[in-house]
């Protein structure tokens, strides 16, 4: 496995391999078991796999963790080694000197968690936009788990003609139901119980969609009986592609919900309805 | 010489060349001798040439000449044929459904034209991004003739390591030295005479500069004493690469003039001292 410290070493590596199928999981580190099952997804896809590690500021804003954010790159590096990765991209710094450009996706970025983190898809767009460049790979996959994310990177990569496949991978949850975070690692044992009823609601409010509740204000309200969170940003049902709110369920649809607990900031969501036809 | 009117068919058209030098001209078309240059110095460099004309509505202003933008597309594609170009992509619509993505450079593209036209480097961005997307392509030519564009869209490169190289166009000039542009075709012999007056005053203040000259309030009131335009929008030298005004020519300069003859909007430029080192 390569590590590649700088861009320049990520670009003649990737050159190297022109075209091959070039596979990017881009992430912050810390990796759990769900960055691991975008990386075997995304394996059996692609000629190379390339792994980035980089805790990106852009997308952090005033007042969040950014510098406490946590880090553990030789653990990070065994568990790309095991899974079969053939490269990890991990630069000191990213971004060149004199660097000043942004990518936006404006509507998509609105609302949601783009409300509680103004300049947050921005600063995702942005790193995201330069690691397809310096990677070149043909091919990327964003966890469900980050829908918002996930979907406002489809509609860049399609509004730039960005030569690059997304592929959506499955949010992975922790035993107790929890959806993997590197942001778990912050939670008490009584704030886990708490951070369980952020899936309990969400599947309360698909269970109650299949036993015939179509009404966004109802099921909204069974979710809301279950959640306990010490601040809640949102829990609403958006439709699955514009992730515009929604009155009736007529369409795909995801259930989204975000909160705190304690100072950790949690997010899930799930598929209500017939899933999104990606492609 | 292939004609290619949709975004589908121009990315198929550029796959099937995947692993070639495919070099792009982007033009708002009504080609005159300034583009067939464009063309005729990357046609060297690559194994397929490509010209996109489109007039891009997003870098347009408000009560600027959208409208009456000058179209000519008989014309173009006889040029483009003539100058062996292999493909012109020529799309009625450019952009997707939905299409809501922008590109920003911020601090290159304020200042000289980027305070006159507010949004125009943007839309100009966002436009080439999506164009080197397209059509895949390896090399692009961007004229010097728009200065300060060329050096926003290197920097745009750069920041997002897009795979593209960026060559640098020689500005073109009229037998009268007035610089190539589509838009001279508005100007009355009357106004002809005061557009000569941008490239005497630049090649004045540069023979200012060759005798000894280099401080740069000096060298603009050379130029300022012999131009003769109607509203000025600056007479400036500037760093060649970051654009910051300069109050000495200590380092590669270029003396930049932008300014209205009638409703003309002109701009011309010329490298004092040293060029500087691109690549």
């Amino acid at each position: 496995m390569n590590v590649l410290t700088s861009p320049e070493a990520m670009t003649a590596w990737a050159s190297e391999r022109h075209g091959d199928r070039i596979g990017l999981v881009p992430t912050m580190g810390f990796l759990h078991d769900g960055h691991v099952s975008l990386m075997k997804r995304l394996r059996l896809e692609v000629d190379h796999l390339v792994v980035s590690i980089y805790v990106n500021p852009l997308q952090f804003g005033e007042g969040e963790d950014l510098a406490v954010y946590p880090r553990d790159l030789p653990g990070d590096l065994k568990r790309c080694k095991e899974a079969g990765v053939d490269a990890v991209f991990a630069p000191e710094e990213l971004y060149p000197q004199g660097f000043q450009t942004s990518v936006s996706v404006h509507d998509l970025s609105q609302g949601l968690c783009g409300d509680r983190r103004p300049g947050h898809f921005e600063g995702v767009c942005t790193v995201v936009a330069r690691l397809f460049g310096l990677t070149r790979c043909t091919t990327a996959i964003f966890g469900e788990k980050d829908f918002q994310q996930l979907t406002v990177l489809r509609r860049m990569t399609r509004d730039l003609a960005l030569p690059v496949r997304i592929v959506p991978g499955e949010l992975i949850r922790d035993i107790d139901g929890v959806a993997l975070s590197s942001r778990n690692k912050y939670l008490s044992d009584p704030q886990r119980l708490q951070a369980r009823t952020l899936h309990h609601a969400l599947y309360a409010m698909r269970d109650a969609f299949q036993d015939g509740v179509v009404g966004v204000a109802e099921l909204v309200a069974v979710g809301a009986q279950i959640l306990n969170v010490d601040s809640l940003d949102y829990l609403t049902i958006a439709d699955a592609d514009s992730l515009a709110p929604l009155a009736t369920v007529d369409r795909p649809a995801r259930a989204l919900v975000a909160g705190n607990v304690g100072k950790t900031r949690l997010i899930d969501n799930i598929a209500i309805g017939p899933d999104f036809p990606w492609t």
